[in-house]
Parts: structure tokens; sequence; C-alpha cells
């Protein structure tokens, strides 16, 4: 691409840099902003700087937070006793959107895959023993992908906090809402008749 | 999506306001900001801040401009009695990307379109016939879409200019390089026959 404006070439490399834009989406972003009031991107270029430079992550449970203390752990309204461990916080929000869990979080920042060379080191499994240990936890509920690094995580993890008097348990798996058993592979469909639950536990969801 | 930081719900919705980015994509970049340096990020908000503060149109053809006059048509080694007119910025940048015209532009601003409410007033056709009767121009080639309304543009354009000794042309309809044959529309296929070209005229391209 050649450009006659080096404003405008830069603004388009900048978008680029993000992953998944490419430089023909680059330039449509960028002309739209053109497009758009001086406040208005000023607002959109102001509120990302200020994100960036005042986000932190909590101390407690590393999710993203505004404050020394992420929202969901200064919430007292929340079980303080139940933690819900993820890799990422994308899961955070896309367990908060259920909003079918009150307890708090503990971000692990990935999981163990040695492959792509992440080792226990790096994630923060030692600071989530260090809370098991101080604070009053009654179970640790493992909401990790289905993977053989999800499962070597929590296997890790549970061996880490053995002789805890916490209760450790895993999010189901099984087949999922809506889908079909012919298409589910072999490993979930063995896994949904070994783990199989009473259907008095079924819960009739209103939707 | 429920999110526990509000620094980060305002930064993915500024995003998800740009076209074509929907909440999960503007989350995934604001995702990927975070993990940026604070410098990157505050350079990628400044080039957009700055981009629009300080982008002009060329006062003289329309084009996105740095200055009062845009690169090109200040470029003294550019044929300044040519005039490519083009509907917008994007068709500028694709012919100077092919590297292959070397005279200047009138960017219209769009194309009549009486469906969309845009009558020629909204465009910058006055300015076009301002420009050829003061300026020393040779010929005007229409780069427009080849569509109803990019032909009421060029038939509206050349009846302003009746008259006027000026050499009007548009660039070549046809079938695309590499396109095949049985696919094309019958109204491309009977144009480019009726428009067929001697082949000593074929320029053999180096790629």
């Amino acid at each position: 691409m050649i450009f006659s404006s080096s404003l405008l070439e830069n603004a388009v490399n900048e978008f680029a840099k993000l992953p998944g834009i490419g430089k023909k989406t680059a330039l449509r972003l960028v002309l739209h902003l053109i497009k758009q009031d001086a406040e208005e991107v000023s607002q959109f270029s102001n509120i990302i700087a200020k994100m960036r430079n005042e986000i932190k992550f909590c101390s407690r449970c590393y999710n993203i937070s505004d404050k020394e203390l992420c929202n969901i752990c200064s919430n007292t309204m929340r079980k303080q006793e139940m933690i819900c461990v993820v890799e990422n916080i994308r899961d955070v929000i896309a367990i908060e959107s259920t909003q079918q869990f009150n307890g708090i979080y503990h971000v692990l920042g990935g999981i163990i895959s040695p492959l792509d060379g992440i080792g226990p080191g790096q994630l923060t499994i030692d600071a989530l023993v260090d809370r098991i240990e101080k604070e009053d936890i009654e179970e640790i509920i493992f909401a990790l992908s289905p993977t053989i690094q999800g499962d070597t995580t929590i296997y890790y993890i549970s061996k880490k906090l053995k002789g805890q008097p916490v209760k450790i348990t895993s999010i189901a798996r099984g087949i999922a809402f809506g889908g079909e058993l012919e298409y589910a592979d072999e490993m979930t469909l063995a896994k949904s008749i070994s783990n199989r639950i009473p259907v008095e536990n079924f819960i009739v969801s209103g939707n």
C-alpha cells in the first residue's frame, strides 16, 4: 500500500500491529475514525491510554483490576471461602457472564504446558497455595480447559495441596448442552458415562 | 459480557464502536494491548489522536493530506495536466499502489446516487469543473466503479465540461486479469467485445 499522507500511514501501521488486523482492515478503521468527530477520537485514544496506564492485577487473585484489590475480591457479598481457579482473565469474564458463580477467583496466568515452555514457576501456583494456607478456603473449583495440559495443571496443584483441609473439585465435563451424542468424541462420551449424575441433580433452567 | 474492571470495560466498548469489531474481538485487542509495554500503547494512542487532529484534506484535490496541499499535488515530477477522478481516498491508495499513474487526482467524496440521497451538490464536482477551467488540464480520466451510479456521475460531469478543451477518458472495463470468461456477467462480456482493443496495445507486464 502506498500512502500520500504519513499521518494516515502511521495510524494504519499502528492498527495493523494488533492481532488479526491486516493492512486493509486497519485502513478501514482509520478512515472510519477520520470521519468521526475529533472529540470522539480523542476519547478513544484517551481511554485506551488510561486503561493501559492505570490497570492493575489484583494482588490477591491476579484478575485484572482498577484498584489494588479487584471488585470481586473486595465484594463482601461473595463467598470468600470458595476459589474458582482459571487460566486467564477471559475465563473470569466468561464465568462472570453466566452469573452462576458467587465465590472468588484465582487467575493462574496460563496452564502447565512443557511444549510451550510454560512450567509451574511461570504461573501463580505458589500464590494460590499461599492463599489456601492463609485464607479460610473451604473449596477450590478448577475451571480449566479439558485438555492434557489442563489435567496436568490440576494434578500438579492438587498434589501441592495434599494435607490441606480443602475440598478440591472441577467443573463438570460431558456432552455440551445442545450437543449431539453421535458427534461427541469417544473420550468425552466415555467420561460422561463414568461420571454420570443422578437425574434429580438436573437443574431445570429458565431458558 | 460482565467485567470486573471498568477500565477494561470502557476500553472494550471503545474498540467495539469501530466498524466490524464485535465485543469479543474488542476484548481480544484490549487484552493484547494490556500485555504490551506502556510506551507502545501510549504511542498507539498518540498516533491515532495526532492523525485525527492534524490530518487535512488537500485544498486542491480533496485527497487526505498532512499539509494544505497533498504530497501528490505538490510533487512537480508528476504530470499536472492529467487528473484522475476517483470516488474516495481508498481509490487513490489503490491506484497509487499500482505505481502506474503519474498524474494528479481529484477525489469526489462519493458518486451520484439518488437512492442513497447523494446528489451532485454533496460532491466536489464544482471544484473539479473549476480546476478544469483554471488549471492547464489536458486529460481527465474517470476511475469510478463500473455501476449505474458511476456511469451517471461520469455522464453528469462530462456534460458540465462540454466545450472545455479537455480529453475525457475512463479506465478500461472488461474481463479482469486472471478472470474466467464463463463466470463473467453478460454485461461485462458484451462490453468487453464491443470495446475490444488491438493486440499490439497489450502491455506485457513484468510480473
